[in-house]
């Protein structure tokens, strides 16, 4: 299984005038479902920082299917895209947890970069985090 | 000329732990650029909604060349893409202010619905604004 | 028992560059916690709303005493601190749900409006929604 | 003149579906107020963190008049408070820059740190910055 699901429920916060959530607030949910992948593969994103390995986002993308609404639980599936020597892909689904409706989709690309920034090469900088990554799409593949 | 520049200086508020503009924002300061198009154009956003017109985004997509931090001044500059019946585009390009340097570049889809969300055709809904757009984008085509 | 608990996670989004959660953002925790204290109550707000009463925060305040980090989880807790016939108090509590540290403390006060912004008497406009509040306070006293 | 005054223009982003400025989005006001309080003072927010001298929010407080909504163009009145040893106090006053309402009142405290969180004595740390701080107070009680 090289997905990961989390709930989330939308506060009075995310949403705007039009009665429904902002747009640029998917892309925090987004985070979320990422944050949370990482959790479940084994390697907290925070630990990932305190080993001087950042992903900033190079690339987002969402699409906007129906709108969420204050108090809406969300589920968000989020998956492994691709991975590449210096960057890396995810997908995102979110669908709203009791209707099972589609809300938007989305992708963000990631780059490997160290604390000044600089693109490293993730298998030799980390082959663990590698790996793991690695074997998490190889899953994909077997099923 | 159909674009329209716009400064906007970076936040505290808009930066992460990574010391630089935290990626969802950048969506916010495209509301911005197009907000103040509108109101370049003669038809300010919020008349639009007074007048049960709203733009709801469908699609949004960021792609993310140099951090912006903060304190920095930021130039931008946004695009009518084009035009449909029932859907406008706009492109956005984010350049540091002072430096010139490009920042971001991304697009943003809009729907054109009615306050309960339906889509319209606003060419016939709201004719004087489908002009206006209508004859921007012609603007640029006869450069 | 006339208080509520739940948990957050420290979101990415949350942070700035000092490395710590920005100040306004433990307002929105605040939020989390009455809009969850009211449906422990038996009253989601979303209800409130669609029975045309709105509490709009009119005055907020939050005391900061040990920063929140990126991915910590939270625990937040929210008591009533008094109702008036056009008025309601909440305190709040965010403490390190791990390590127990106390991170802040704070205060929202809200007015009873309709939804034109008018005042209203709770008690006259939703009599049972005015019990549920009445009643939780006196808990509290009757321990 | 001990005080600064700049405009905002309220974003799309900064609403809630009650259609009006989400609370604790005052205090990201708050935060631009006191930035460009600084700058006015000669003393740009970021060099003093160059500097390793951090100015984080200890307290912060807003009351609500009346409401901000989209596209309203605000004024931000930012004054210093007060001045001690270890701290640091703003006060805000926020109008509606067209119609001269009072939309919203507060204060910040803020102590000052090192980059470890450690609080510094800031007339020893930065003797210069200390002085600017110390005629700005000044001034108010010469007039």
């Amino acid at each position: 299984m090289n997905y990961n699901e989390i709930i989330q429920r939308v506060r009075y916060k995310d949403t705007d005038q039009m009665g429904v959530v902002y747009y640029a607030n998917y892309f925090i949910w987004f985070e979320v479902g990422r944050s949370e992948f990482f959790r479940a593969m084994g390697m907290d994103y925070k630990y990932l920082e305190q080993n001087e390995i950042f992903l900033p986002v190079i690339e987002a993308y969402c699409q906007y299917k129906s709108p969420a609404r204050y108090d809406d639980l969300l589920k968000i599936t989020t998956k492994l895209n691709f991975l590449q020597e210096v960057k890396l892909g995810f997908q995102y689904e979110i669908t709203h947890a009791e209707k099972a409706t589609l809300l938007a989709t989305g992708q963000t690309t990631h780059a490997f970069v160290n604390k000044d920034g600089k693109p490293v090469a993730l298998r030799k900088r980390n082959p663990f985090f590698w790996k793991l990554i690695k074997d998490k799409i190889q899953e994909e593949k077997d099923v």
